[in-house]
């Protein structure tokens, strides 16, 4: 058996985050979420090749052969396995996955390689699935992957069922449908995550009293939010995009022991963004930040000049990157 | 009428802290809190004479004449305007108030020093009211001043009635009870607060979302925490006092717009007490910050000199200070 498929995809940044699973074997969140798939300025390529006359997996990232008895790289690596599963061959796999951008732009490059890894493999072995399924697959490698496998605007539902087959990614428009707006990455830091995004989520589901009020909250949010983008409500957009932000890393504080990503130059960035809005009597930008220090802000193409300008001013800031609304995944042929 | 008398008080630092009111023109808050006076190394001297023949109010901090337009202090000099209209007086008063800690020791002064401005008021006016009574006065100026009334360890209840009658401080426990704790404070940070506490406490109960579950939790901590406080627990005490604290810099993070008062340095302080503690296998420190960067670190004799040691690893602390538990306010005869 010998079939072989390369998938590209793009991260995607969420304004309504995913913090906090009801069933973590299966990933289904304690609230819906909602993502922005960024633009081909930041692209995973990621090439899947299965044969049965080969006799282990291999599994590269950036030319880096991986370690797979490492406990992140099983927890991406299980989406092989279960595709295996489906599809009823043992053949082994050889993957080699790109990043376009450097990991240290500050961009989750777990969430794309782990999309482009489904859909590459799945059309390697010649799988028919829809979307759904995709998606099902895609988020027990990261939950955040399934967000990737559409461009444009995409809200992971919750769900309500037992066994998770309610609980998908699914496209609420496409990146033609708001092209004014832009993502602009500014890359604080560098530093390794102290705590992993699973432990993080975990330790805060059980320890943090706050976080009692947050699915319900988000869930709201996830609406209004949808309702936002559908009507181009750019301010609304923005201010439930810093609140849910800020929502999050309260969240991450009042976990115990605290989680804490946020540092000196991420509070400059927020006090400058409001700054800004503050001045400019509505609110034409938005802070969001995953777990770590770096922020993603979300403006309006007429606008991001000034963001840019107020970003400059300030001097932690290790890199600046700008980029729109991605199209999402597509497949190209190689040899 | 001529009257005067002089107060000293301490500061006190709580250890499940006061954040929103119910009734803001009484000061009830939504919360009971607990603290801890300090001790000697830290006092307010106030000294206050009412005298008929003055034409006007003068009050006087660390030797400068204070602006009583100045809304701050208009906020604490409401507690003489009370005083007065108890004592069915209207004599014009000199007030002289002296903190023996820099007020860059980062110790809330107006506690103490409301709390001494109350008490020797009533003093110099002969007014006989009991603590209860003192405390309804003391907090209108301040709401942690009520706490500062008393030695040792001190509960503010929050009460349940619409008149505030049963809004109070009073004493858990003297401070002869549990001689062997010990504060240490870290100076961190000297910067004027960008946001005062009563009105950032205004803008968390409007905007923040999770700040409708700390209520509650906040009330059933109180009840452990004067248990463990009785039965001398540390490992309780200290557990619960962290974990109120990143509940209250939660809350004022997931406020709109986002207050944050916790800097690097004090997440360093945070990351190297939790260190210190899981090498010791138990609690042997706690941390607790107020609306403010600095450290307050609650611990035992035998353990001061390890928490010492560690906090002299942070470069960015700038001062040090060790405290033990006050004895509470006295009366002094000055000439």
């Amino acid at each position: 058996m010998y079939g072989k498929a390369t998938a590209i995809t793009s991260p995607n940044i969420a304004l309504i985050k995913y913090w906090g699973n009801r069933d973590e074997r299966l990933m289904l969140p304690n609230n819906s979420s909602i993502s922005m798939t960024l633009g081909d300025e930041l692209t995973t390529k990621t090439k899947v090749i299965f044969d049965s006359k080969q006799d282990k997996d291999q599994f590269y990232i950036n030319g880096k052969l991986q370690d797979l008895s490492d406990k992140e790289t099983m927890e991406r690596f299980a989406v092989i396995n279960k595709i295996r599963s489906i599809a009823g061959t043992n053949a082994k796999v050889l993957i080699s996955s790109e990043n376009s951008f450097p990991t240290s732009a500050g961009l989750a490059s777990s969430a794309s390689g782990i999309a482009a890894m489904v859909l590459a493999s799945t059309k390697a072995l010649d799988l028919k699935l829809d979307s759904r399924e995709l998606s099902i697959i895609a988020k027990v490698g990261s939950g955040s992957a399934c967000r990737s496998l559409f461009g444009g605007f995409v809200k992971w539902e919750r769900g309500q069922k037992a066994d998770g087959t309610d609980s998908y990614a699914r496209q609420i428009a496409g990146h033609e449908h708001w092209p004014e707006l832009v993502d602009i990455v500014a890359v604080v830091s560098d530093s390794k995550k102290k705590v992993s995004s699973r432990a993080g989520m975990r330790q805060t589901v059980k320890s943090s009293l706050l976080y009692k009020a947050r699915p319900e909250w988000a869930e709201n949010m996830c609406v209004k939010l949808e309702d936002a983008i559908l009507k181009k409500d750019f301010g609304t957009l923005a201010e439930i995009t810093m609140k849910d932000s800020s929502n999050l890393h309260a969240v991450m504080l009042d976990t115990y022991p605290s989680l804490m990503y946020l540092n000196d130059t991420s509070k400059e960035i927020m006090y400058k963004i409001a700054e800004l809005n503050e001045s400019e009597g509505k609110p034409v930008a938005a802070y969001t930040f995953d777990a770590g220090a770096n922020a993603n802000i979300i403006t309006r193409k007429g606008d991001a000049d000034k963001v840019m300008e107020m970003l400059s001013q300030v001097a932690s800031i290790k890199e600046i990157r700008k980029t729109g609304i991605g199209k999402g995944p597509r497949f190209i042929e190689e040899s």
